[in-house]
């Protein structure tokens, strides 16, 4: 029997919970917190996380209280999808929703930017998940000025400060939404530059993959020191207690799994789920009816 | 001819950009600026203020950068409606839109407070009016609450500081929005408590107004110096210069009209509104379509 007190250990390991001072280079992409694969006891983990987190969302959504966002970030081929397959597959999809958010169109431009992303909030009682999120805003469009320019901002709107700015409204739209039951969890899978190379050829090597590849994606490697530190920013400014972030080390798929599962079933433990409870007036039309029936 | 220093000297009057140490009690419902109805000079700055108005939405929707949002408030038979009718009734409605928030249903429930609101955001070049608007969580479920029970939030999270969270939620979420281009522009029309109890008896005694009674209105009388504190602590937290209050006297109709068409007018008026410039490439496309039509 695997207790929950070893599995808080290696993910408290991953949590990020105050921004101040934190660098991304203390993070290695190929930790795994002293587990390999081949022991029974990493696999018996992740199953482990999953029911977990299966029988905590069968609590939150019978509560209808709380609700949980899941947000991944990542540089391309990290394991985004695969993690969220793999972590949600056993779970009920009553309940779960999941966004994935691509380059935003006309209508999405038009409005402020974390308008496309508020219209995918989770109800009370269900996860949702946002596969990339309003952190592009501070990731991509601070990589690529073109993107940026392409944001009809009123010129005098994209000024010297913008990104503190960004990164101010976030964190404070974040902690609004812990205010209103909404749990915030923010996982960045940390995939090193060599480990994303190798990823790479597979997608070009083996044909059921090719369609998960762009050539686009290659060029995106010469800004990879540059996205780096706009990840770095972007955690030092907006990690906090009720809307942690987990730096997932993404070189080994199985690893950052187990984290991630691990990661959202703790978070859920902590919060006061339970089943509703009927009153003695509902008892009472419950016994009513049983008669009935019978 | 009508100058714009004199209307700005008017509006100026009303409105709020800094909240510290507002109190609703130096402001007077029956204050009409030393203007009076009879004086052409008030018909005339209406008229005036209109005709800026539609001309800055024109180029508004043209420009397609900025967008406004426009909150109004009230205690009931303020005036709000009559103020929307009166002011917007000339202006385009291809690019102004009116969302009447009412007591909010399972779905809106299900979601964090702003959620609801933050549907109708303008998009770029329109202006949102809404009547009602997130104000109403720091007044009606404040001064009611069983409102604020019934917000299905988790229990913890109804704690003794809920006001203020929220009051700098909504200041922070305001700040961010003016970051993206939309002018927040906030409307108390305030009434006196005299006044409305004549609105009220006319709108029993007048058939054409019955509709517009409930007698609900006339029980919310007995809340209405907990309302009145609710505002003015309201107005106190987010009155800021890119979220500015407007407490516009409510006693007299015309005057209200008159402070609420030359408030958005200004307001737009210190934007860079301009037609979008054609450029010599553009230009030359126009020369061309002009030889083919000919």
């Amino acid at each position: 029997m695997i207790k929950n007190k070893q599995f808080r250990k290696v993910i408290d390991r991953y949590r990020v919970e105050e921004g101040k001072g934190f660098r991304l280079a203390d993070h290695a992409p190929g930790d795994t917190a002293g587990l390999t694969m081949e022991k029974d006891a990493a696999t018996a983990l992740l199953q482990h996380g999953i029911e977990l987190l299966k029988q905590a969302q069968d609590m939150l959504y019978a509560q209808d209280r709380w609700s949980v966002l899941c947000i991944f970030q990542a540089m391309d081929a990290a394991g985004k999808d695969g993690a969220i397959k793999h972590v949600f597959s056993g779970v009920n999809p009553q309940g779960v929703t999941v966004t994935s958010f691509k380059k935003p169109g006309p209508v999405e431009l038009d409005h402020d930017f974390l308008w496309r992303h508020i219209l995918a909030m989770p109800r009370r009682g269900e996860i949702a998940i946002h596969n990339r999120s309003w952190y592009e805003e501070v990731l991509v469009a601070r990589v690529h000025p073109e993107i940026l320019a392409a944001e009809n901002l009123p010129p005098k709107l994209r000024g010297k400060n913008i990104w503190d700015e960004r990164l101010q409204d976030i964190a404070g739209f974040e902690q609004y939404l812990s205010r209103q039951g909404v749990v915030v969890l923010k996982f960045f899978l940390h995939v090193s530059k060599e480990e994303q190379r190798a990823r790479f050829l597979s997608r070009i090597e083996e044909p059921e993959k090719n369609w998960k590849f762009s050539a686009d994606d290659v060029a995106e490697r010469h800004h990879w020191d540059e996205y780096q530190a706009a990840y770095e920013k972007a955690i030092r400014a907006t990690a906090a207690p009720h809307a942690p972030w987990y730096v997932v080390p993404a070189d080994n798929k199985w690893f950052t799994r187990l984290v991630v599962a691990g990661a959202i079933a703790m978070a859920l433990g902590e919060l006061d789920l339970a089943y509703p409870k009927v009153g003695p007036e509902a008892m009472a039309r419950l016994e009513a009816a049983r008669k009935e029936l019978e």
